[in-house]
């Protein structure tokens, strides 16, 4: 239960519900109890027993078979018929002779004028009295991408547009990339844009910023036209779903000075008393290139049902995965009536939140609907933060209903331990996106081990590219690694799942180790988080890992093979190298 | 929140709630919030302001007032006003000039025609709007009583009945007992009597079992003429009130062949179909001396209502703590109801549920409202078992509602660790009782070391008193330590409370240490497990104790001064013997 069952719980396809419950009631009574569900909307309650696992303890297993929101209860019940057959049992067992008053009862409640010993003994009946039921809770079931997916972010400017794109996607596809991620590629506003590195005045051949959203050539459900066309995007959309891999758009409320909204719908914006539109800010900042809509204005009906409206017509261009910028500065309601409005029509839609805020707000942001959300990782760089942090994210209420997407970088995080670690720092801090958690990405440049920050001190790139059109192309000494983490992610199971991990002691506080299990399936890895130093140490393969003894494992990155053994292994590694070891 | 609010927290009068809550909003806004609260019944919501503690956690206490159930939520509101001095402040002290738009929109708020800066700074309106509220959930207020107390257990035909009892009073309140805990006084049956050692056949003589309630002398709402009048025993209850021990009673649904119920009421019992009805079995065991009645009968109403009339009965003749006879063998719903009839009219009633039970049960009976449980004490005799049982009764969500009652021994649980241990044993178990629970009790013979089992591997007592009259004073070398233990408990606030409880470390398994802390009050509690062999280690004080490098502290018990010092403490102590230091 998320919230006392106020929320749904998560599921993939695929996935099972597993349901406990205390079930018990005075007396010797023979119990039985089931778990009932069906998918929201059908009528019939389709039904998996439940069994009594110890003392009052039940448990039940069902699986989801389609996407959407589903129901589950537990009912449980008193067996009278078993109940009455079970006390003659041992009462002929005990050897007790006198049982004319038993079988009258029987007789009675299975309807029958008489019995014997023999016929009450053979009888088979059940019924079912006492019916009681908890709360009816909910699952929402997404699809597998959801939960597991390599992803890929580039701005389109620098790539040639939607043409350049699509032309790179066999290439991205082949390095087993799931999602490109794409920021808005919507009008991008004249009005106070900004120039490069965020400078307050642009130039006139500044390109300006993605989340700047509508200029006159339309807002929110057009296409930039330095992008191409709608039917440009409408292809490579296309051209993806036949490679594998899905175009994710970028869903961000705000609306530049020259959004049409602004003059269609003033209604939706905060004003002064004068009327005048009041832009961003939070002081002493201001973003005067920026509006936010005010979720809560009188045509609050309006403005929620355009923003749905929004999301729907990308939907129907083919758009299957929404990254949403900021989510925790807008109303949780509204994300919850939003996306389940959206999977209501189309379930197969995936939401990641960017919400970089306090914890619980991204809890509740998990529980409001969205399917995954960016975290803490980039700024989780030693054992005991990574270790702390992955205690946090396998908890077990935690676990059911709030994915990690491990984002390596961001165009806004280059964080501290790249900017001063070069390529050892990427790779370290690729293989732990790649194997701690099923959703990981990286932004383009990180394949290149870009990492000049704008100042000492800041996390912002310098150069970055949310203010100017890069030339790229896909090249960089990562793109070997990057192929060789996501081949193994995709043929290992065991790096499929969140809540298959337990940490390994190594004695050393550089090397981390941890393994990933799912039945047959066994990866055991290790990193040297140290970017500048060789680390050596013993990892230590608990017992209960059942590995037994000793085993054979293959090196995925390497292809070298090791036998290691349950109890303490010597590791050596390079700085900032791993080892991922298929056991 | 016990199960999602389902069930009340409980407290006793002059113990305070404390309430948590996540409360957050997205925006900048300025949040306040409180905890109303107010007795059930009561027209007005009393109001705590709640406090932030820190990110999106807020904190606030209050104190009921009167026993019985309370409500308690919490609401959050944002103050617009305040928000928009915030923000103005915020501009302000950034140096921001144009402000005009900023003081017309907080004239609008003000509801006045215009503001300067000054004003708007200076400005003290408090706001709510977009109040929210929790879940409205209960607190049911005890007297000290159900938290706090030292009981005696006796059984009044060994003690020259009411009249002898009343005589003994003051000498068990000499000794610090705060309430005296008597089996069924009611008449007892003739048919099926049992005899000596549970015979199934009784000698003409033999009294019967308490437990046999009713004969043609009355049922339920008698006193057994042979312990005297129904105003013997209002005397011995008054004679109580004076004294500082309360009377308890134990209530016993079942009857005896005998309890006029029988014929007044048959349709209260269970019967065959043939109209017979049936006494108490669980094949293969008969139970011929008791018949239990039938909770779920068609006239269910009218037998809730008798049962619930017998402890009205006896309340109004002054009985405000009942012994509860096996609960967990009727229904849950029965007892939450009964419980609450009786607390509605009298919120001084304490009920003890006797139900050793599985661990879901017992939580579930005390959710359901009994003030307090036995419990599994009794067969916690090692370092480890007392160690993880304590762990569990502290554990965060039980404190809220569960509250043990530590009996060291019962008529039916004499321990093999005290048929083994003798005297040594039974001071070992004395003051572990005493000093974990602030809740405990004897039942009479503890006094004296009496430890003769029916026959080996048995539990119950040789010649048990439940069958037959003993001839009983006051007496036995335990009594010092008894009242000593009593005079250390009511002198020690840190005793009077569960939650406070920390274990200490002993490197030794026969000694277990722990400290109990009440601001301004330490008690150190230590005892050698070991009832054959002296032991001898360090007790280990850790640094969170707080109580300094070293510390004077005073054993309770002898009266012997020593120096403690936080660290290592080196601790010998005789087979069985103790220290109860105060710091």
């Amino acid at each position: 239960m998320v919230d006392c069952g106020r929320f749904a719980v998560k599921r993939t396809l695929g996935q099972r519900v597993e349901v406990w419950a205390d079930i018990f009631r005075d007396g010797h009574e023979i119990l039985h109890a089931a778990v009932k569900y069906r998918q929201v909307g059908a009528r019939a309650w389709l039904q998996m027993p439940m069994e009594h696992h110890e003392a009052d303890r039940w448990r039940g297993v069902f699986e989801p078979t389609a996407l959407g929101r589903w129901q589950f209860v537990v009912e449980a019940w008193v067996d009278r018929a078993a109940s009455w057959r079970n006390e003659l049992e041992r009462k002929v067992e005990a050897g007790q002779e006198d049982l004319v008053g038993e079988l009258s009862e029987g007789a009675a409640l299975l309807g029958v004028p008489s019995l014997t010993v023999e016929q009450g003994l053979a009888d088979k009946t059940k019924d079912r009295i006492e019916m009681t039921r908890g709360p009816v809770l909910e699952v929402d079931v997404d699809r597998e991408r959801a939960r597991f997916g390599a992803w890929y972010e580039l701005f389109p400017r620098s790539w040639g547009g939607f043409k350049g794109v699509e032309k790179t996607l066999p290439e991205l596809a082949g390095h087993g990339f799931d999602v490109v991620y794409l920021p808005p590629i919507h009008p991008i506003g004249h009005t106070s844009r900004k120039g490069k590195n965020n400078a307050l005045v642009a130039a006139p051949e500044d390109p300006g910023s993605p989340w700047a959203i509508g200029s006159e050539e339309g807002g929110h459900s057009a296409v930039a036209p330095e992008l191409g066309t709608l039917a440009d995007f409408e292809r490579l959309c296309a051209r993806g779903a036949e490679l594998g891999v899905e175009i994710a758009l970028d869903f961000a409320i705000q609306c530049s000075p020259d959004h049409p909204w602004l003059c269609e719908h003033p209604e939706w914006f905060h004003r002064r008393p004068d009327g005048t539109l009041k832009y961003a800010e939070n002081p002493p900042k201001r973003y005067q290139d920026i509006y936010n809509v005010n979720f809560a204005c009188e045509d609050w009906h309006g403005l929620w049902g355009a923003l749905r409206d929004v999301v729907v017509f990308w939907v129907e261009r083919g758009v299957r995965v929404f990254r949403v910028d900021n989510p925790h500065t807008k109303p949780l309601a509204f994300w919850e009536w939003l996306i389940r409005e959206v999977r209501e029509r189309q379930p197969e839609v995936v939401f990641l939140a960017e919400a970089f805020t306090r914890p619980v707000r991204m809890a509740a942001l998990a529980k409001a609907g969205f399917s995954q959300s960016y975290t803490y990782f980039t700024w989780k760089n030693t054992k005991w933060e990574l270790t702390e942090y992955m205690r946090q994210l396998t908890e077990s209420t935690m676990l059911e209903f709030f994915r990690p997407n491990f984002f390596a970088n961001t165009p806004d995080i280059l964080h501290e331990y790249l900017q001063a670690g070069g390529q050892p720092a990427f790779e370290a801090r690729l293989v732990l996106a790649a194997t701690l958690s099923p959703t990981y990405g990286i932004y383009s440049g990180y394949e290149r081990c870009e990492n000049v920050p704008l100042r000492n001190g800041s996390e912002e790139y310098l150069d970055s590219e949310k203010y100017e059109t890069k030339a790229r192309k896909l090249d960089g000494p990562l793109l070997p690694l990057i192929k060789k983490l996501n081949e193994a992610r995709r043929a290992n199971p065991a790096l499929h799942r969140l809540d298959n991990l337990t940490c390994l002691e190594t004695a050393n506080e550089s090397l981390i180790a941890y393994a990933k299990q799912e039945p047959g399936n066994t990866v055991l890895v290790c990193v040297n988080l140290d970017p500048k130093v060789a680390r050596e140490g013993l990892v230590t393969v608990a017992d209960d890992l059942g590995l037994g003894a000793s085993f054979p494992a293959t090196d995925l990155l390497t292809g070298k093979r090791f036998t290691w053994k349950t109890g303490g292994n010597y590791v050596g590694l390079g700085p900032g190298q791993s080892h991922v070891l298929r056991v």
